[in-house]
């Protein structure tokens, strides 16, 4: 006997209730019972289920197929459960990170029958830990028919403001080696420490592009994370690793991206550690234009990385776009305007209610079966905002 | 009922029977009994003890005094006990350090009842470990004028070269601050990682000094030995630290070596980690410059610390000279070359027993009384060889 979802309460009421049902990272399952119970009432949509996500879809014979989607996990709950609503901000574990944009889905899924691009409806697990549990890409390796569209919308926290795509990232360690060596017979040894000087200097010197992709404007970055050196407080180090962390464009495939970073760092012994794809806005796409015209607002390039990537992979253009100030994800004091819940009900049903220009998307299908589209990312989590 | 020592039996076989009584730091006991015990039954020695350390004295009213004196522990042993004797080599834990110099030790003790200077024999505990335990530093603080002499010799394996007083050491930590922030927002935020290459770089450019302090050439030392920074492979660090190591000539005081060290880092956060003075070879001195004429060989300067720096901050000038290749100190193929045990034997009793040219000492005694000469070194026993 689950828990019963009303899919008539109001966003802001159900987002309270969905915070209320607690489902920390792995333990999603009475939620995700709750979700597809609700989405199998709803007599005009096909549901399956994988594991603990959900998708539900209109089968309209639509030109057009949109996704939206959103994670049904939490970060664990810190003392911030249940939900208290206090002068229109909702307080609580879930209420930016990411029921809010969850309740949105629900709603427009139960109460859009008829809109004007087919539209997918995504609710996955395992989006706050690593990236090999995540309910999003365990769907995109095997059923990536489920995810076949045009453009996705990922419900993530944004102000309620279109961040379109997302920059990649990867890490390379770069090795600097010596000779060890008694300190006070330092000359009998190379510092390998000292030979790190140069390696932050070009860190440090080095100017990260700006790049324009598909109208938006994606900084990058490239940053020493983390460094390690030393044997012991009497000893010429012989072995110092830096850490590097390159954020880049998506018009860059991450091969290009581990080639930039050797050149930057040419000489130097540079071995990749990690890396996950960038993810293009596709706002050049008239299924993006529509959504950016009835969403309104000026979108912005989304730097860090998101689940957006997984739809890129897939060859499907993705946009972040949902309730809450991401600032305030995982925070203890994590806290939603209802107001900014019901605005992105109401942008969002308004833009799968009006008429959207054409574009096929049968030449898309198909793409990225299987898991050769997957990063090599080993924590994916990591990246993720 | 104690083991008995047979200070009789020649050095490389009383080096052997000493290896096979182990001990490592802090389980120097049944060894302290058997020294104390041996040198008790040696009529001219007056005889004292602290702790596990045996101190032996003469007290014939000579103008002069030296010191003799080795540890009596060693490090662990490590599959390298009892000691075999193959082809004039004696193999096994605590032949190089220093169980030969101790039997040489105990045998001037016993067989040179009438040194041309009064002797004072020190077998000492708790060398391989922190310093605070060390035997020798407790006496120079508990009695120190059972240390008062004009000159001593450390039997720390030299090869049996005459290694003169030793460099000082400190160590500071460099610490750079910054402002953390996701690495995909690496602008909102500041690089503490990549301001430490500039630090790399004035450590890497520094020309170190050789500075001639009684006729030795004591070569300094400025190098990183650790560096550490990084938060997580997405953030860019707010903190980073390295740690510096200078080895000094016995020239500066502490407090002269931390200045240069701030002057070299000027405009950096630099924070003293702990300190050791060096000491000062005294080759200047009659005394030492008989002892040199009587072993023979170039003096050099010790650029490792030693505890001579013990004896130097009781105003003793001291020098390392013992049997055994110290770099073979600590190996589990420890092994000494007995002829080099019988040459020390043979070059300090020579010494012993050539008349001296006359120096007063009056002059030193009472100095370093308690404990106000001794360094702020966390553990000494990092920067000891």
């Amino acid at each position: 006997m689950g828990t019963l979802l009303d899919l008539d309460l109001p966003a802001p009421e159900l987002t309270a209730h969905l915070c209320d049902l607690a489902s920390p990272s792995g333990e999603e399952g009475p939620l995700a019972d709750a979700v597809e119970a609700a989405l199998r009432s709803v007599g005009h949509l096909r549901v399956d289920r994988h594991g603990d996500t959900v998708v539900a879809r209109t089968a309209l014979g639509r030109p057009t197929r949109v996704v939206l989607a959103g994670h049904l996990d939490t970060v664990p709950v810190a003392g911030n459960q249940p939900t208290r609503l206090d002068g229109g901000v909702l307080w609580g574990r879930g209420t930016v990170d990411m029921k809010g944009g969850v309740a949105v889905g629900l709603r427009l899924a139960a109460h859009v029958p008829a809109p004007v691009s087919d539209v997918t409806y995504v609710f996955y697990d395992n989006e706050e830990v690593e990236a090999e549990r995540n309910g999003l890409g365990r769907v995109a390796r095997e059923h990536p028919d489920w995810l076949a569209a045009d453009f996705a919308v990922l419900m993530e926290p944004t102000s309620a403001a279109v961040e379109g795509g997302c920059n990649g990232t990867l890490r390379v360690a770069v090795e600097l080696t010596g000779t060890a060596a008694h300190s006070a017979r330092w000359w009998m040894g190379s510092n390998a420490i000292h030979a790190a000087g140069p390696v932050l200097r070009r860190l440090a010197d080095h100017q990260p592009a700006t790049v324009t992709v598909d109208g938006l404007d994606y900084r990058e970055g490239l940053n020493a994370v983390g460094i390690s050196g030393g044997i012991a407080g009497n000893v010429i180090p012989d072995r110092c690793e830096v850490t590097v962390n390159y954020r880049f464009a998506p018009a860059k495939t991450e091969a290009e991206a581990f080639d930039h970073v050797r050149q930057v760092l040419d000489g130097y012994d540079v071995r990749l550690l990690d890396t996950a794809p960038g993810a293009r806005p596709g706002l050049d796409r008239p299924v993006a234009a529509a959504f950016v015209a009835a969403v309104g607002g000026e979108p912005r390039a989304k730097v860090g990385w998101t689940d957006v990537a997984r739809f890129d992979a897939l060859g499907v253009p993705a946009v972040n776009y949902g309730p809450g100030d991401p600032q305030l994800a995982h925070a203890d004091d994590e806290r939603v305007d209802v107001a900014e819940i019901v605005t992105c009900e109401t942008r969002l049903r308004a833009w799968l209610t009006t008429l959207a220009p054409v574009e096929g998307r049968a030449h898309r299908r198909g793409l990225g079966a299987g898991g050769s589209h997957e990063s090599s990312v080993e924590s994916e989590r990591d990246w993720s905002e």
